[in-house]
């Protein structure tokens, strides 16, 4: 399937309610503050949001003063739980897949997406489509899994040396493009790889200009209270992207 | 020392000397027409080449149409080779150093470096400079070791998994942008290691708008008479970026 919709399987969205709810997942100690640093003043801005799921930035996108936010998303489970917990005369959400975001009639100042895009399997239509969703000088920002973790195609994630400290990692197949199936509560969760230089690409042939890359990794606090995270120095799990049109 | 020169170095010059005239080397089949993909048409303009080293491309850049080329390196000992292998009218070669180049009175239409730049430790100097020394609308391009390549601190660069495919890459320290010692041909080689979020940003600082990104990989045909760079496909060897003024 071209459009996976994994979020309305049961088993996936009650393990990732539950992921989300602890207040020490990687989105929220380390993506979220990463994601947030590279917007704009939201005061008065319209705001396209893909993949939206439950809508909290969407939420704290209206507290940050923005005129009017859509969010999309392919779930309409995920949107259900939306309506309920970060609902707002402001935001309207809409049961649109990333793949279909031209059939949107508005425009925007901001088309932002967190933790989303590794799932598009065409990701230069969907840039070339942000793009044109765009009013002039707006802002296409993102975050993903970086490609150092969307890469690998079998075995484990991470192999230690003989002190055990974990220094290899699993980055088989990093050059080639495309199509990887993992394990996420449910098998054969699709997740499409893409190596650094064909994600800026994309957005260079687009139109877009580069204006930022983040490849966060965690404070010295959080590696102190989730010392899991300490490996991250080696790995990092995303990578943010703000361009211009 | 800031300004390393292990070119000079006796050992360091004669190892270095025998892979470059190996045909077979990585340089040969997969950074040398990567980076020349990136050229604009160089007819009538004015090259500035860091960490020129022998003059080859120096050479080359004159046979596509250069109207002049300046070689910069800090190693003596390879421009004394490059004025006797690579010399040309029109091509001028200075002992200056990479970290030296706001010294040049000139300016040039296309900056250019080929794997020079990962031994400089001050990036986002060096890309100001550059930026400095350009023509408006002039173009800095430049090939480095792939940040996956650079990273590593200890150990050995690969480990294989039970089937003796080498998918595991040490990548570790990948987020710690540093110094790092490595062995070629002499010990403790200094290098620089930065992840592609800090090369690209330190680019953008310095004004340049990102226009390419290549991390090549080895084509079928060159796999099949070198096997050895198959493994590329797990962790390319290069990062060449263009970026315009």
């Amino acid at each position: 399937m071209s459009q996976q919709n994994i979020y309305d399987n049961e088993v996936f969205f009650e393990g990732y309610r539950n992921i989300r709810k602890n207040r020490g997942n990687a989105n929220i100690l380390i993506e979220k503050p990463a994601l947030f640093s590279l917007l704009p003043d939201l005061r008065n801005k319209t705001i396209l949001d893909l993949g939206c799921g439950y809508g909290e930035n969407c939420g704290e996108f209206i507290a940050l003063g923005a005129k009017k936010v859509t969010g999309i998303d392919i779930s309409e489970k995920m949107l259900e739980v939306a309506q309920i917990e970060n609902s707002d005369r402001k935001i309207e959400y809409r049961n649109i897949s990333m793949e279909n975001i031209h059939q949107l009639q508005d425009t925007f100042d901001v088309v932002i997406s967190s933790l989303a895009i590794h799932y598009v399997r065409d990701f230069a239509t969907l840039a070339k489509n942000a793009y044109n969703l765009l009013r002039n000088s707006g802002v296409f920002i993102f975050s993903q899994e970086n490609p150092l973790n969307t890469c690998f195609t079998a075995g484990n994630r991470w192999t230690t040396n003989a002190d055990g400290n974990a220094v290899y990692a699993n980055i088989s197949n990093y050059s080639v493009d495309g199509e990887r199936k993992s394990k996420w509560y449910i098998d054969d969760v699709q997740k499409y790889h893409r190596t650094f230089s064909s994600i800026i690409n994309a957005l260079i042939n687009a139109g877009f200009i580069i204006e930022r890359l983040l490849e966060p990794v965690p404070t010295e606090e959080v590696m102190k209270s989730y010392p899991e995270y300490k490996k991250d120095i080696h790995k990092p799990d995303f990578l943010l992207v703000r361009a211009k049109k």
